[in-house]
């Protein structure tokens, strides 16, 4: 009982985490900003085993699933994407290679669209957990962050998907641009109006950036207001233009955090049916699903 | 003959550019990176004179006249702003303080606009100095730019005005969001791609972005193709989002350089009749026209 089994591993650009799992139990976890953005090929080994070494047993290979941009090309191995229409997980996981010979290493592929040109990684591993907790479900996924997604799932497969700069957008106008002067704080007042105006005149983005600006210096726009009212400027313009995706479908959301709450309260305000689901769940379960389709064939190789 | 008269300024948040004036000559140039953002208050006067200062008579006073972001709240002094609709120029001129007793220095003011918000400083001028060289014009203006502006003029007066961050929306996510390493040079078949996009469905541009980024990645764009078509995009958008301005009205772009030029191309091709015109003519203009005004108000005093 309690020993460990495999290692779970979530390895984003800016983020790193880590479970140590005893079947489909969390009995360790651990997380670090080592992140695939700030680590060269030859240093992922390093910064996976300070987190998890002293977990390791001695006398066995543990295996290692890790999820997220540590397959892009900048990675530690690039694991080619996937075309969909797909199954978010396939068949294939790719080998990193490894100094320390406790661990087996083994990398989820993203996903690809040809045309309109997309790419997901990490997501496809949160959609095939949410897949696993909800067997059977059709719908949208949202999964708000940095680069927000759309995906339509059905049948088990991602249909198709979409990803806005919308985060980023975010962080970008509110750290670098002329408005970051006049943004502090959280005032959900604004959010209703920014997201208001966002969802009827979403090609009006550029224009509203600046009335952000010239409010703050005419009027004197409380930057409370002015902060949540660029965001909601940003995620109403968003979910205008994610339409096709959301209009009569239910939409489950990955992700509990205050960022998710803001997408279900739009969606809400559109009465569209929408349930959100918090992303290390998702993760985790989309893990559990990847290691077991590996022991799988393992079987099937070894019989 | 050739003695200076008086100094016309351009004083912007990046640039310093200063004209030496005999009459309704340019007798001297000069130019400098010393713009409002990197100045403080008591720093504006030595900013001035390390150009300006060989030129004066020691004799005389010397008018100077300033336009631009010299006359914000972060600026020399506080110019207020005069709200719209009303003439580019005013009467009113604020004096800044210094100590050279050879100057004198008059900043002219911006304009501002209730609703929607919006302020502009040195574009009156040059609105100014395009009406001189154009009486009895009506239409819409258009100034491209880190924060540009399409304002409509009737009757010699700005009626309304309007500002996109487009210009630094580009600077942005060239160079600091992710889409940075797919994007060098300039390829025009790809700025006509991205402008027939934005101006199509410019509720699309946080997608449109990422798909940059997707198609670097899937199919090689080529970073010329991409950085054009980023340009493309927010010009479009822009476009698209200012069509109350531009449709049915003669355009006149004030500027001559790469940037306008790309406007003038995406206008003629919307078949909007437009006229390209260059913005140091249209400033130094509207400083003169601002100089005249001066000189008749002192007259009137003087009577």
């Amino acid at each position: 009982m309690n020993t460990l089994d495999w290692i779970g591993v979530d390895w984003g650009t800016s983020h790193l985490r880590v479970w140590g799992m005893a079947g489909g139990a969390v009995i360790h976890s651990a997380q670090s900003d080592q992140g695939m953005g700030r680590l060269n090929a030859s240093e992922f080994e390093a910064a996976l085993l300070a987190l998890v070494a002293d977990w390791l047993p001695a006398a066995k290979i543990t295996q290692v699933l890790c999820a997220g941009m540590v397959g892009s090309r900048q990675g530690w191995v690039e694991a080619p994407y996937r075309a969909v229409p797909c199954t978010p997980l396939g068949d294939t996981l790719v080998r990193a290679h490894t100094h320390d010979a406790r661990i087996e290493v083994h990398v989820i592929p993203g996903l690809k669209q040809p045309r309109p040109a997309d790419v997901m990684r990490g997501e496809e591993t949160q959609i095939a957990g949410y897949l696993a907790l909800n067997p059977g479900w059709d719908g949208v996924i949202c999964l708000p962050g940095t680069h927000s997604k759309w995906v339509h799932v059905s049948a088990g497969e991602v249909v198709s998907f979409q990803t806005f700069l919308t985060g980023e957008a975010f962080a970008l106008l509110s750290e670098h641009s002329v408005l970051r002067h006049g943004l502090s704080g959280w005032d959900a007042a604004g959010f209703a109006q920014g997201l208001e105006q966002g969802l009827e005149r979403p090609e009006r983005l550029l224009a509203r950036l600046f009335t952000l600006r010239a409010e703050g210096l005419l009027d004197g726009l409380a930057p409370a207001l002015a902060r949540a009212r660029l965001s909601g400027l940003l995620i109403g313009a968003e979910i205008a233009s994610a339409k096709p995706y959301w209009l009569g479908q239910t939409v489950a959301v990955l992700g509990a955090g205050a960022l998710s709450r803001l997408y279900v309260q739009a969606l809400d305000g559109l009465s569209v049916p929408v349930t959100a689901h918090p992303a290390d769940e998702t993760t985790l379960a989309g893990l559990k699903r990847a290691r077991a389709r590996l022991l799988q064939q393992e079987n099937l190789c070894a019989n």
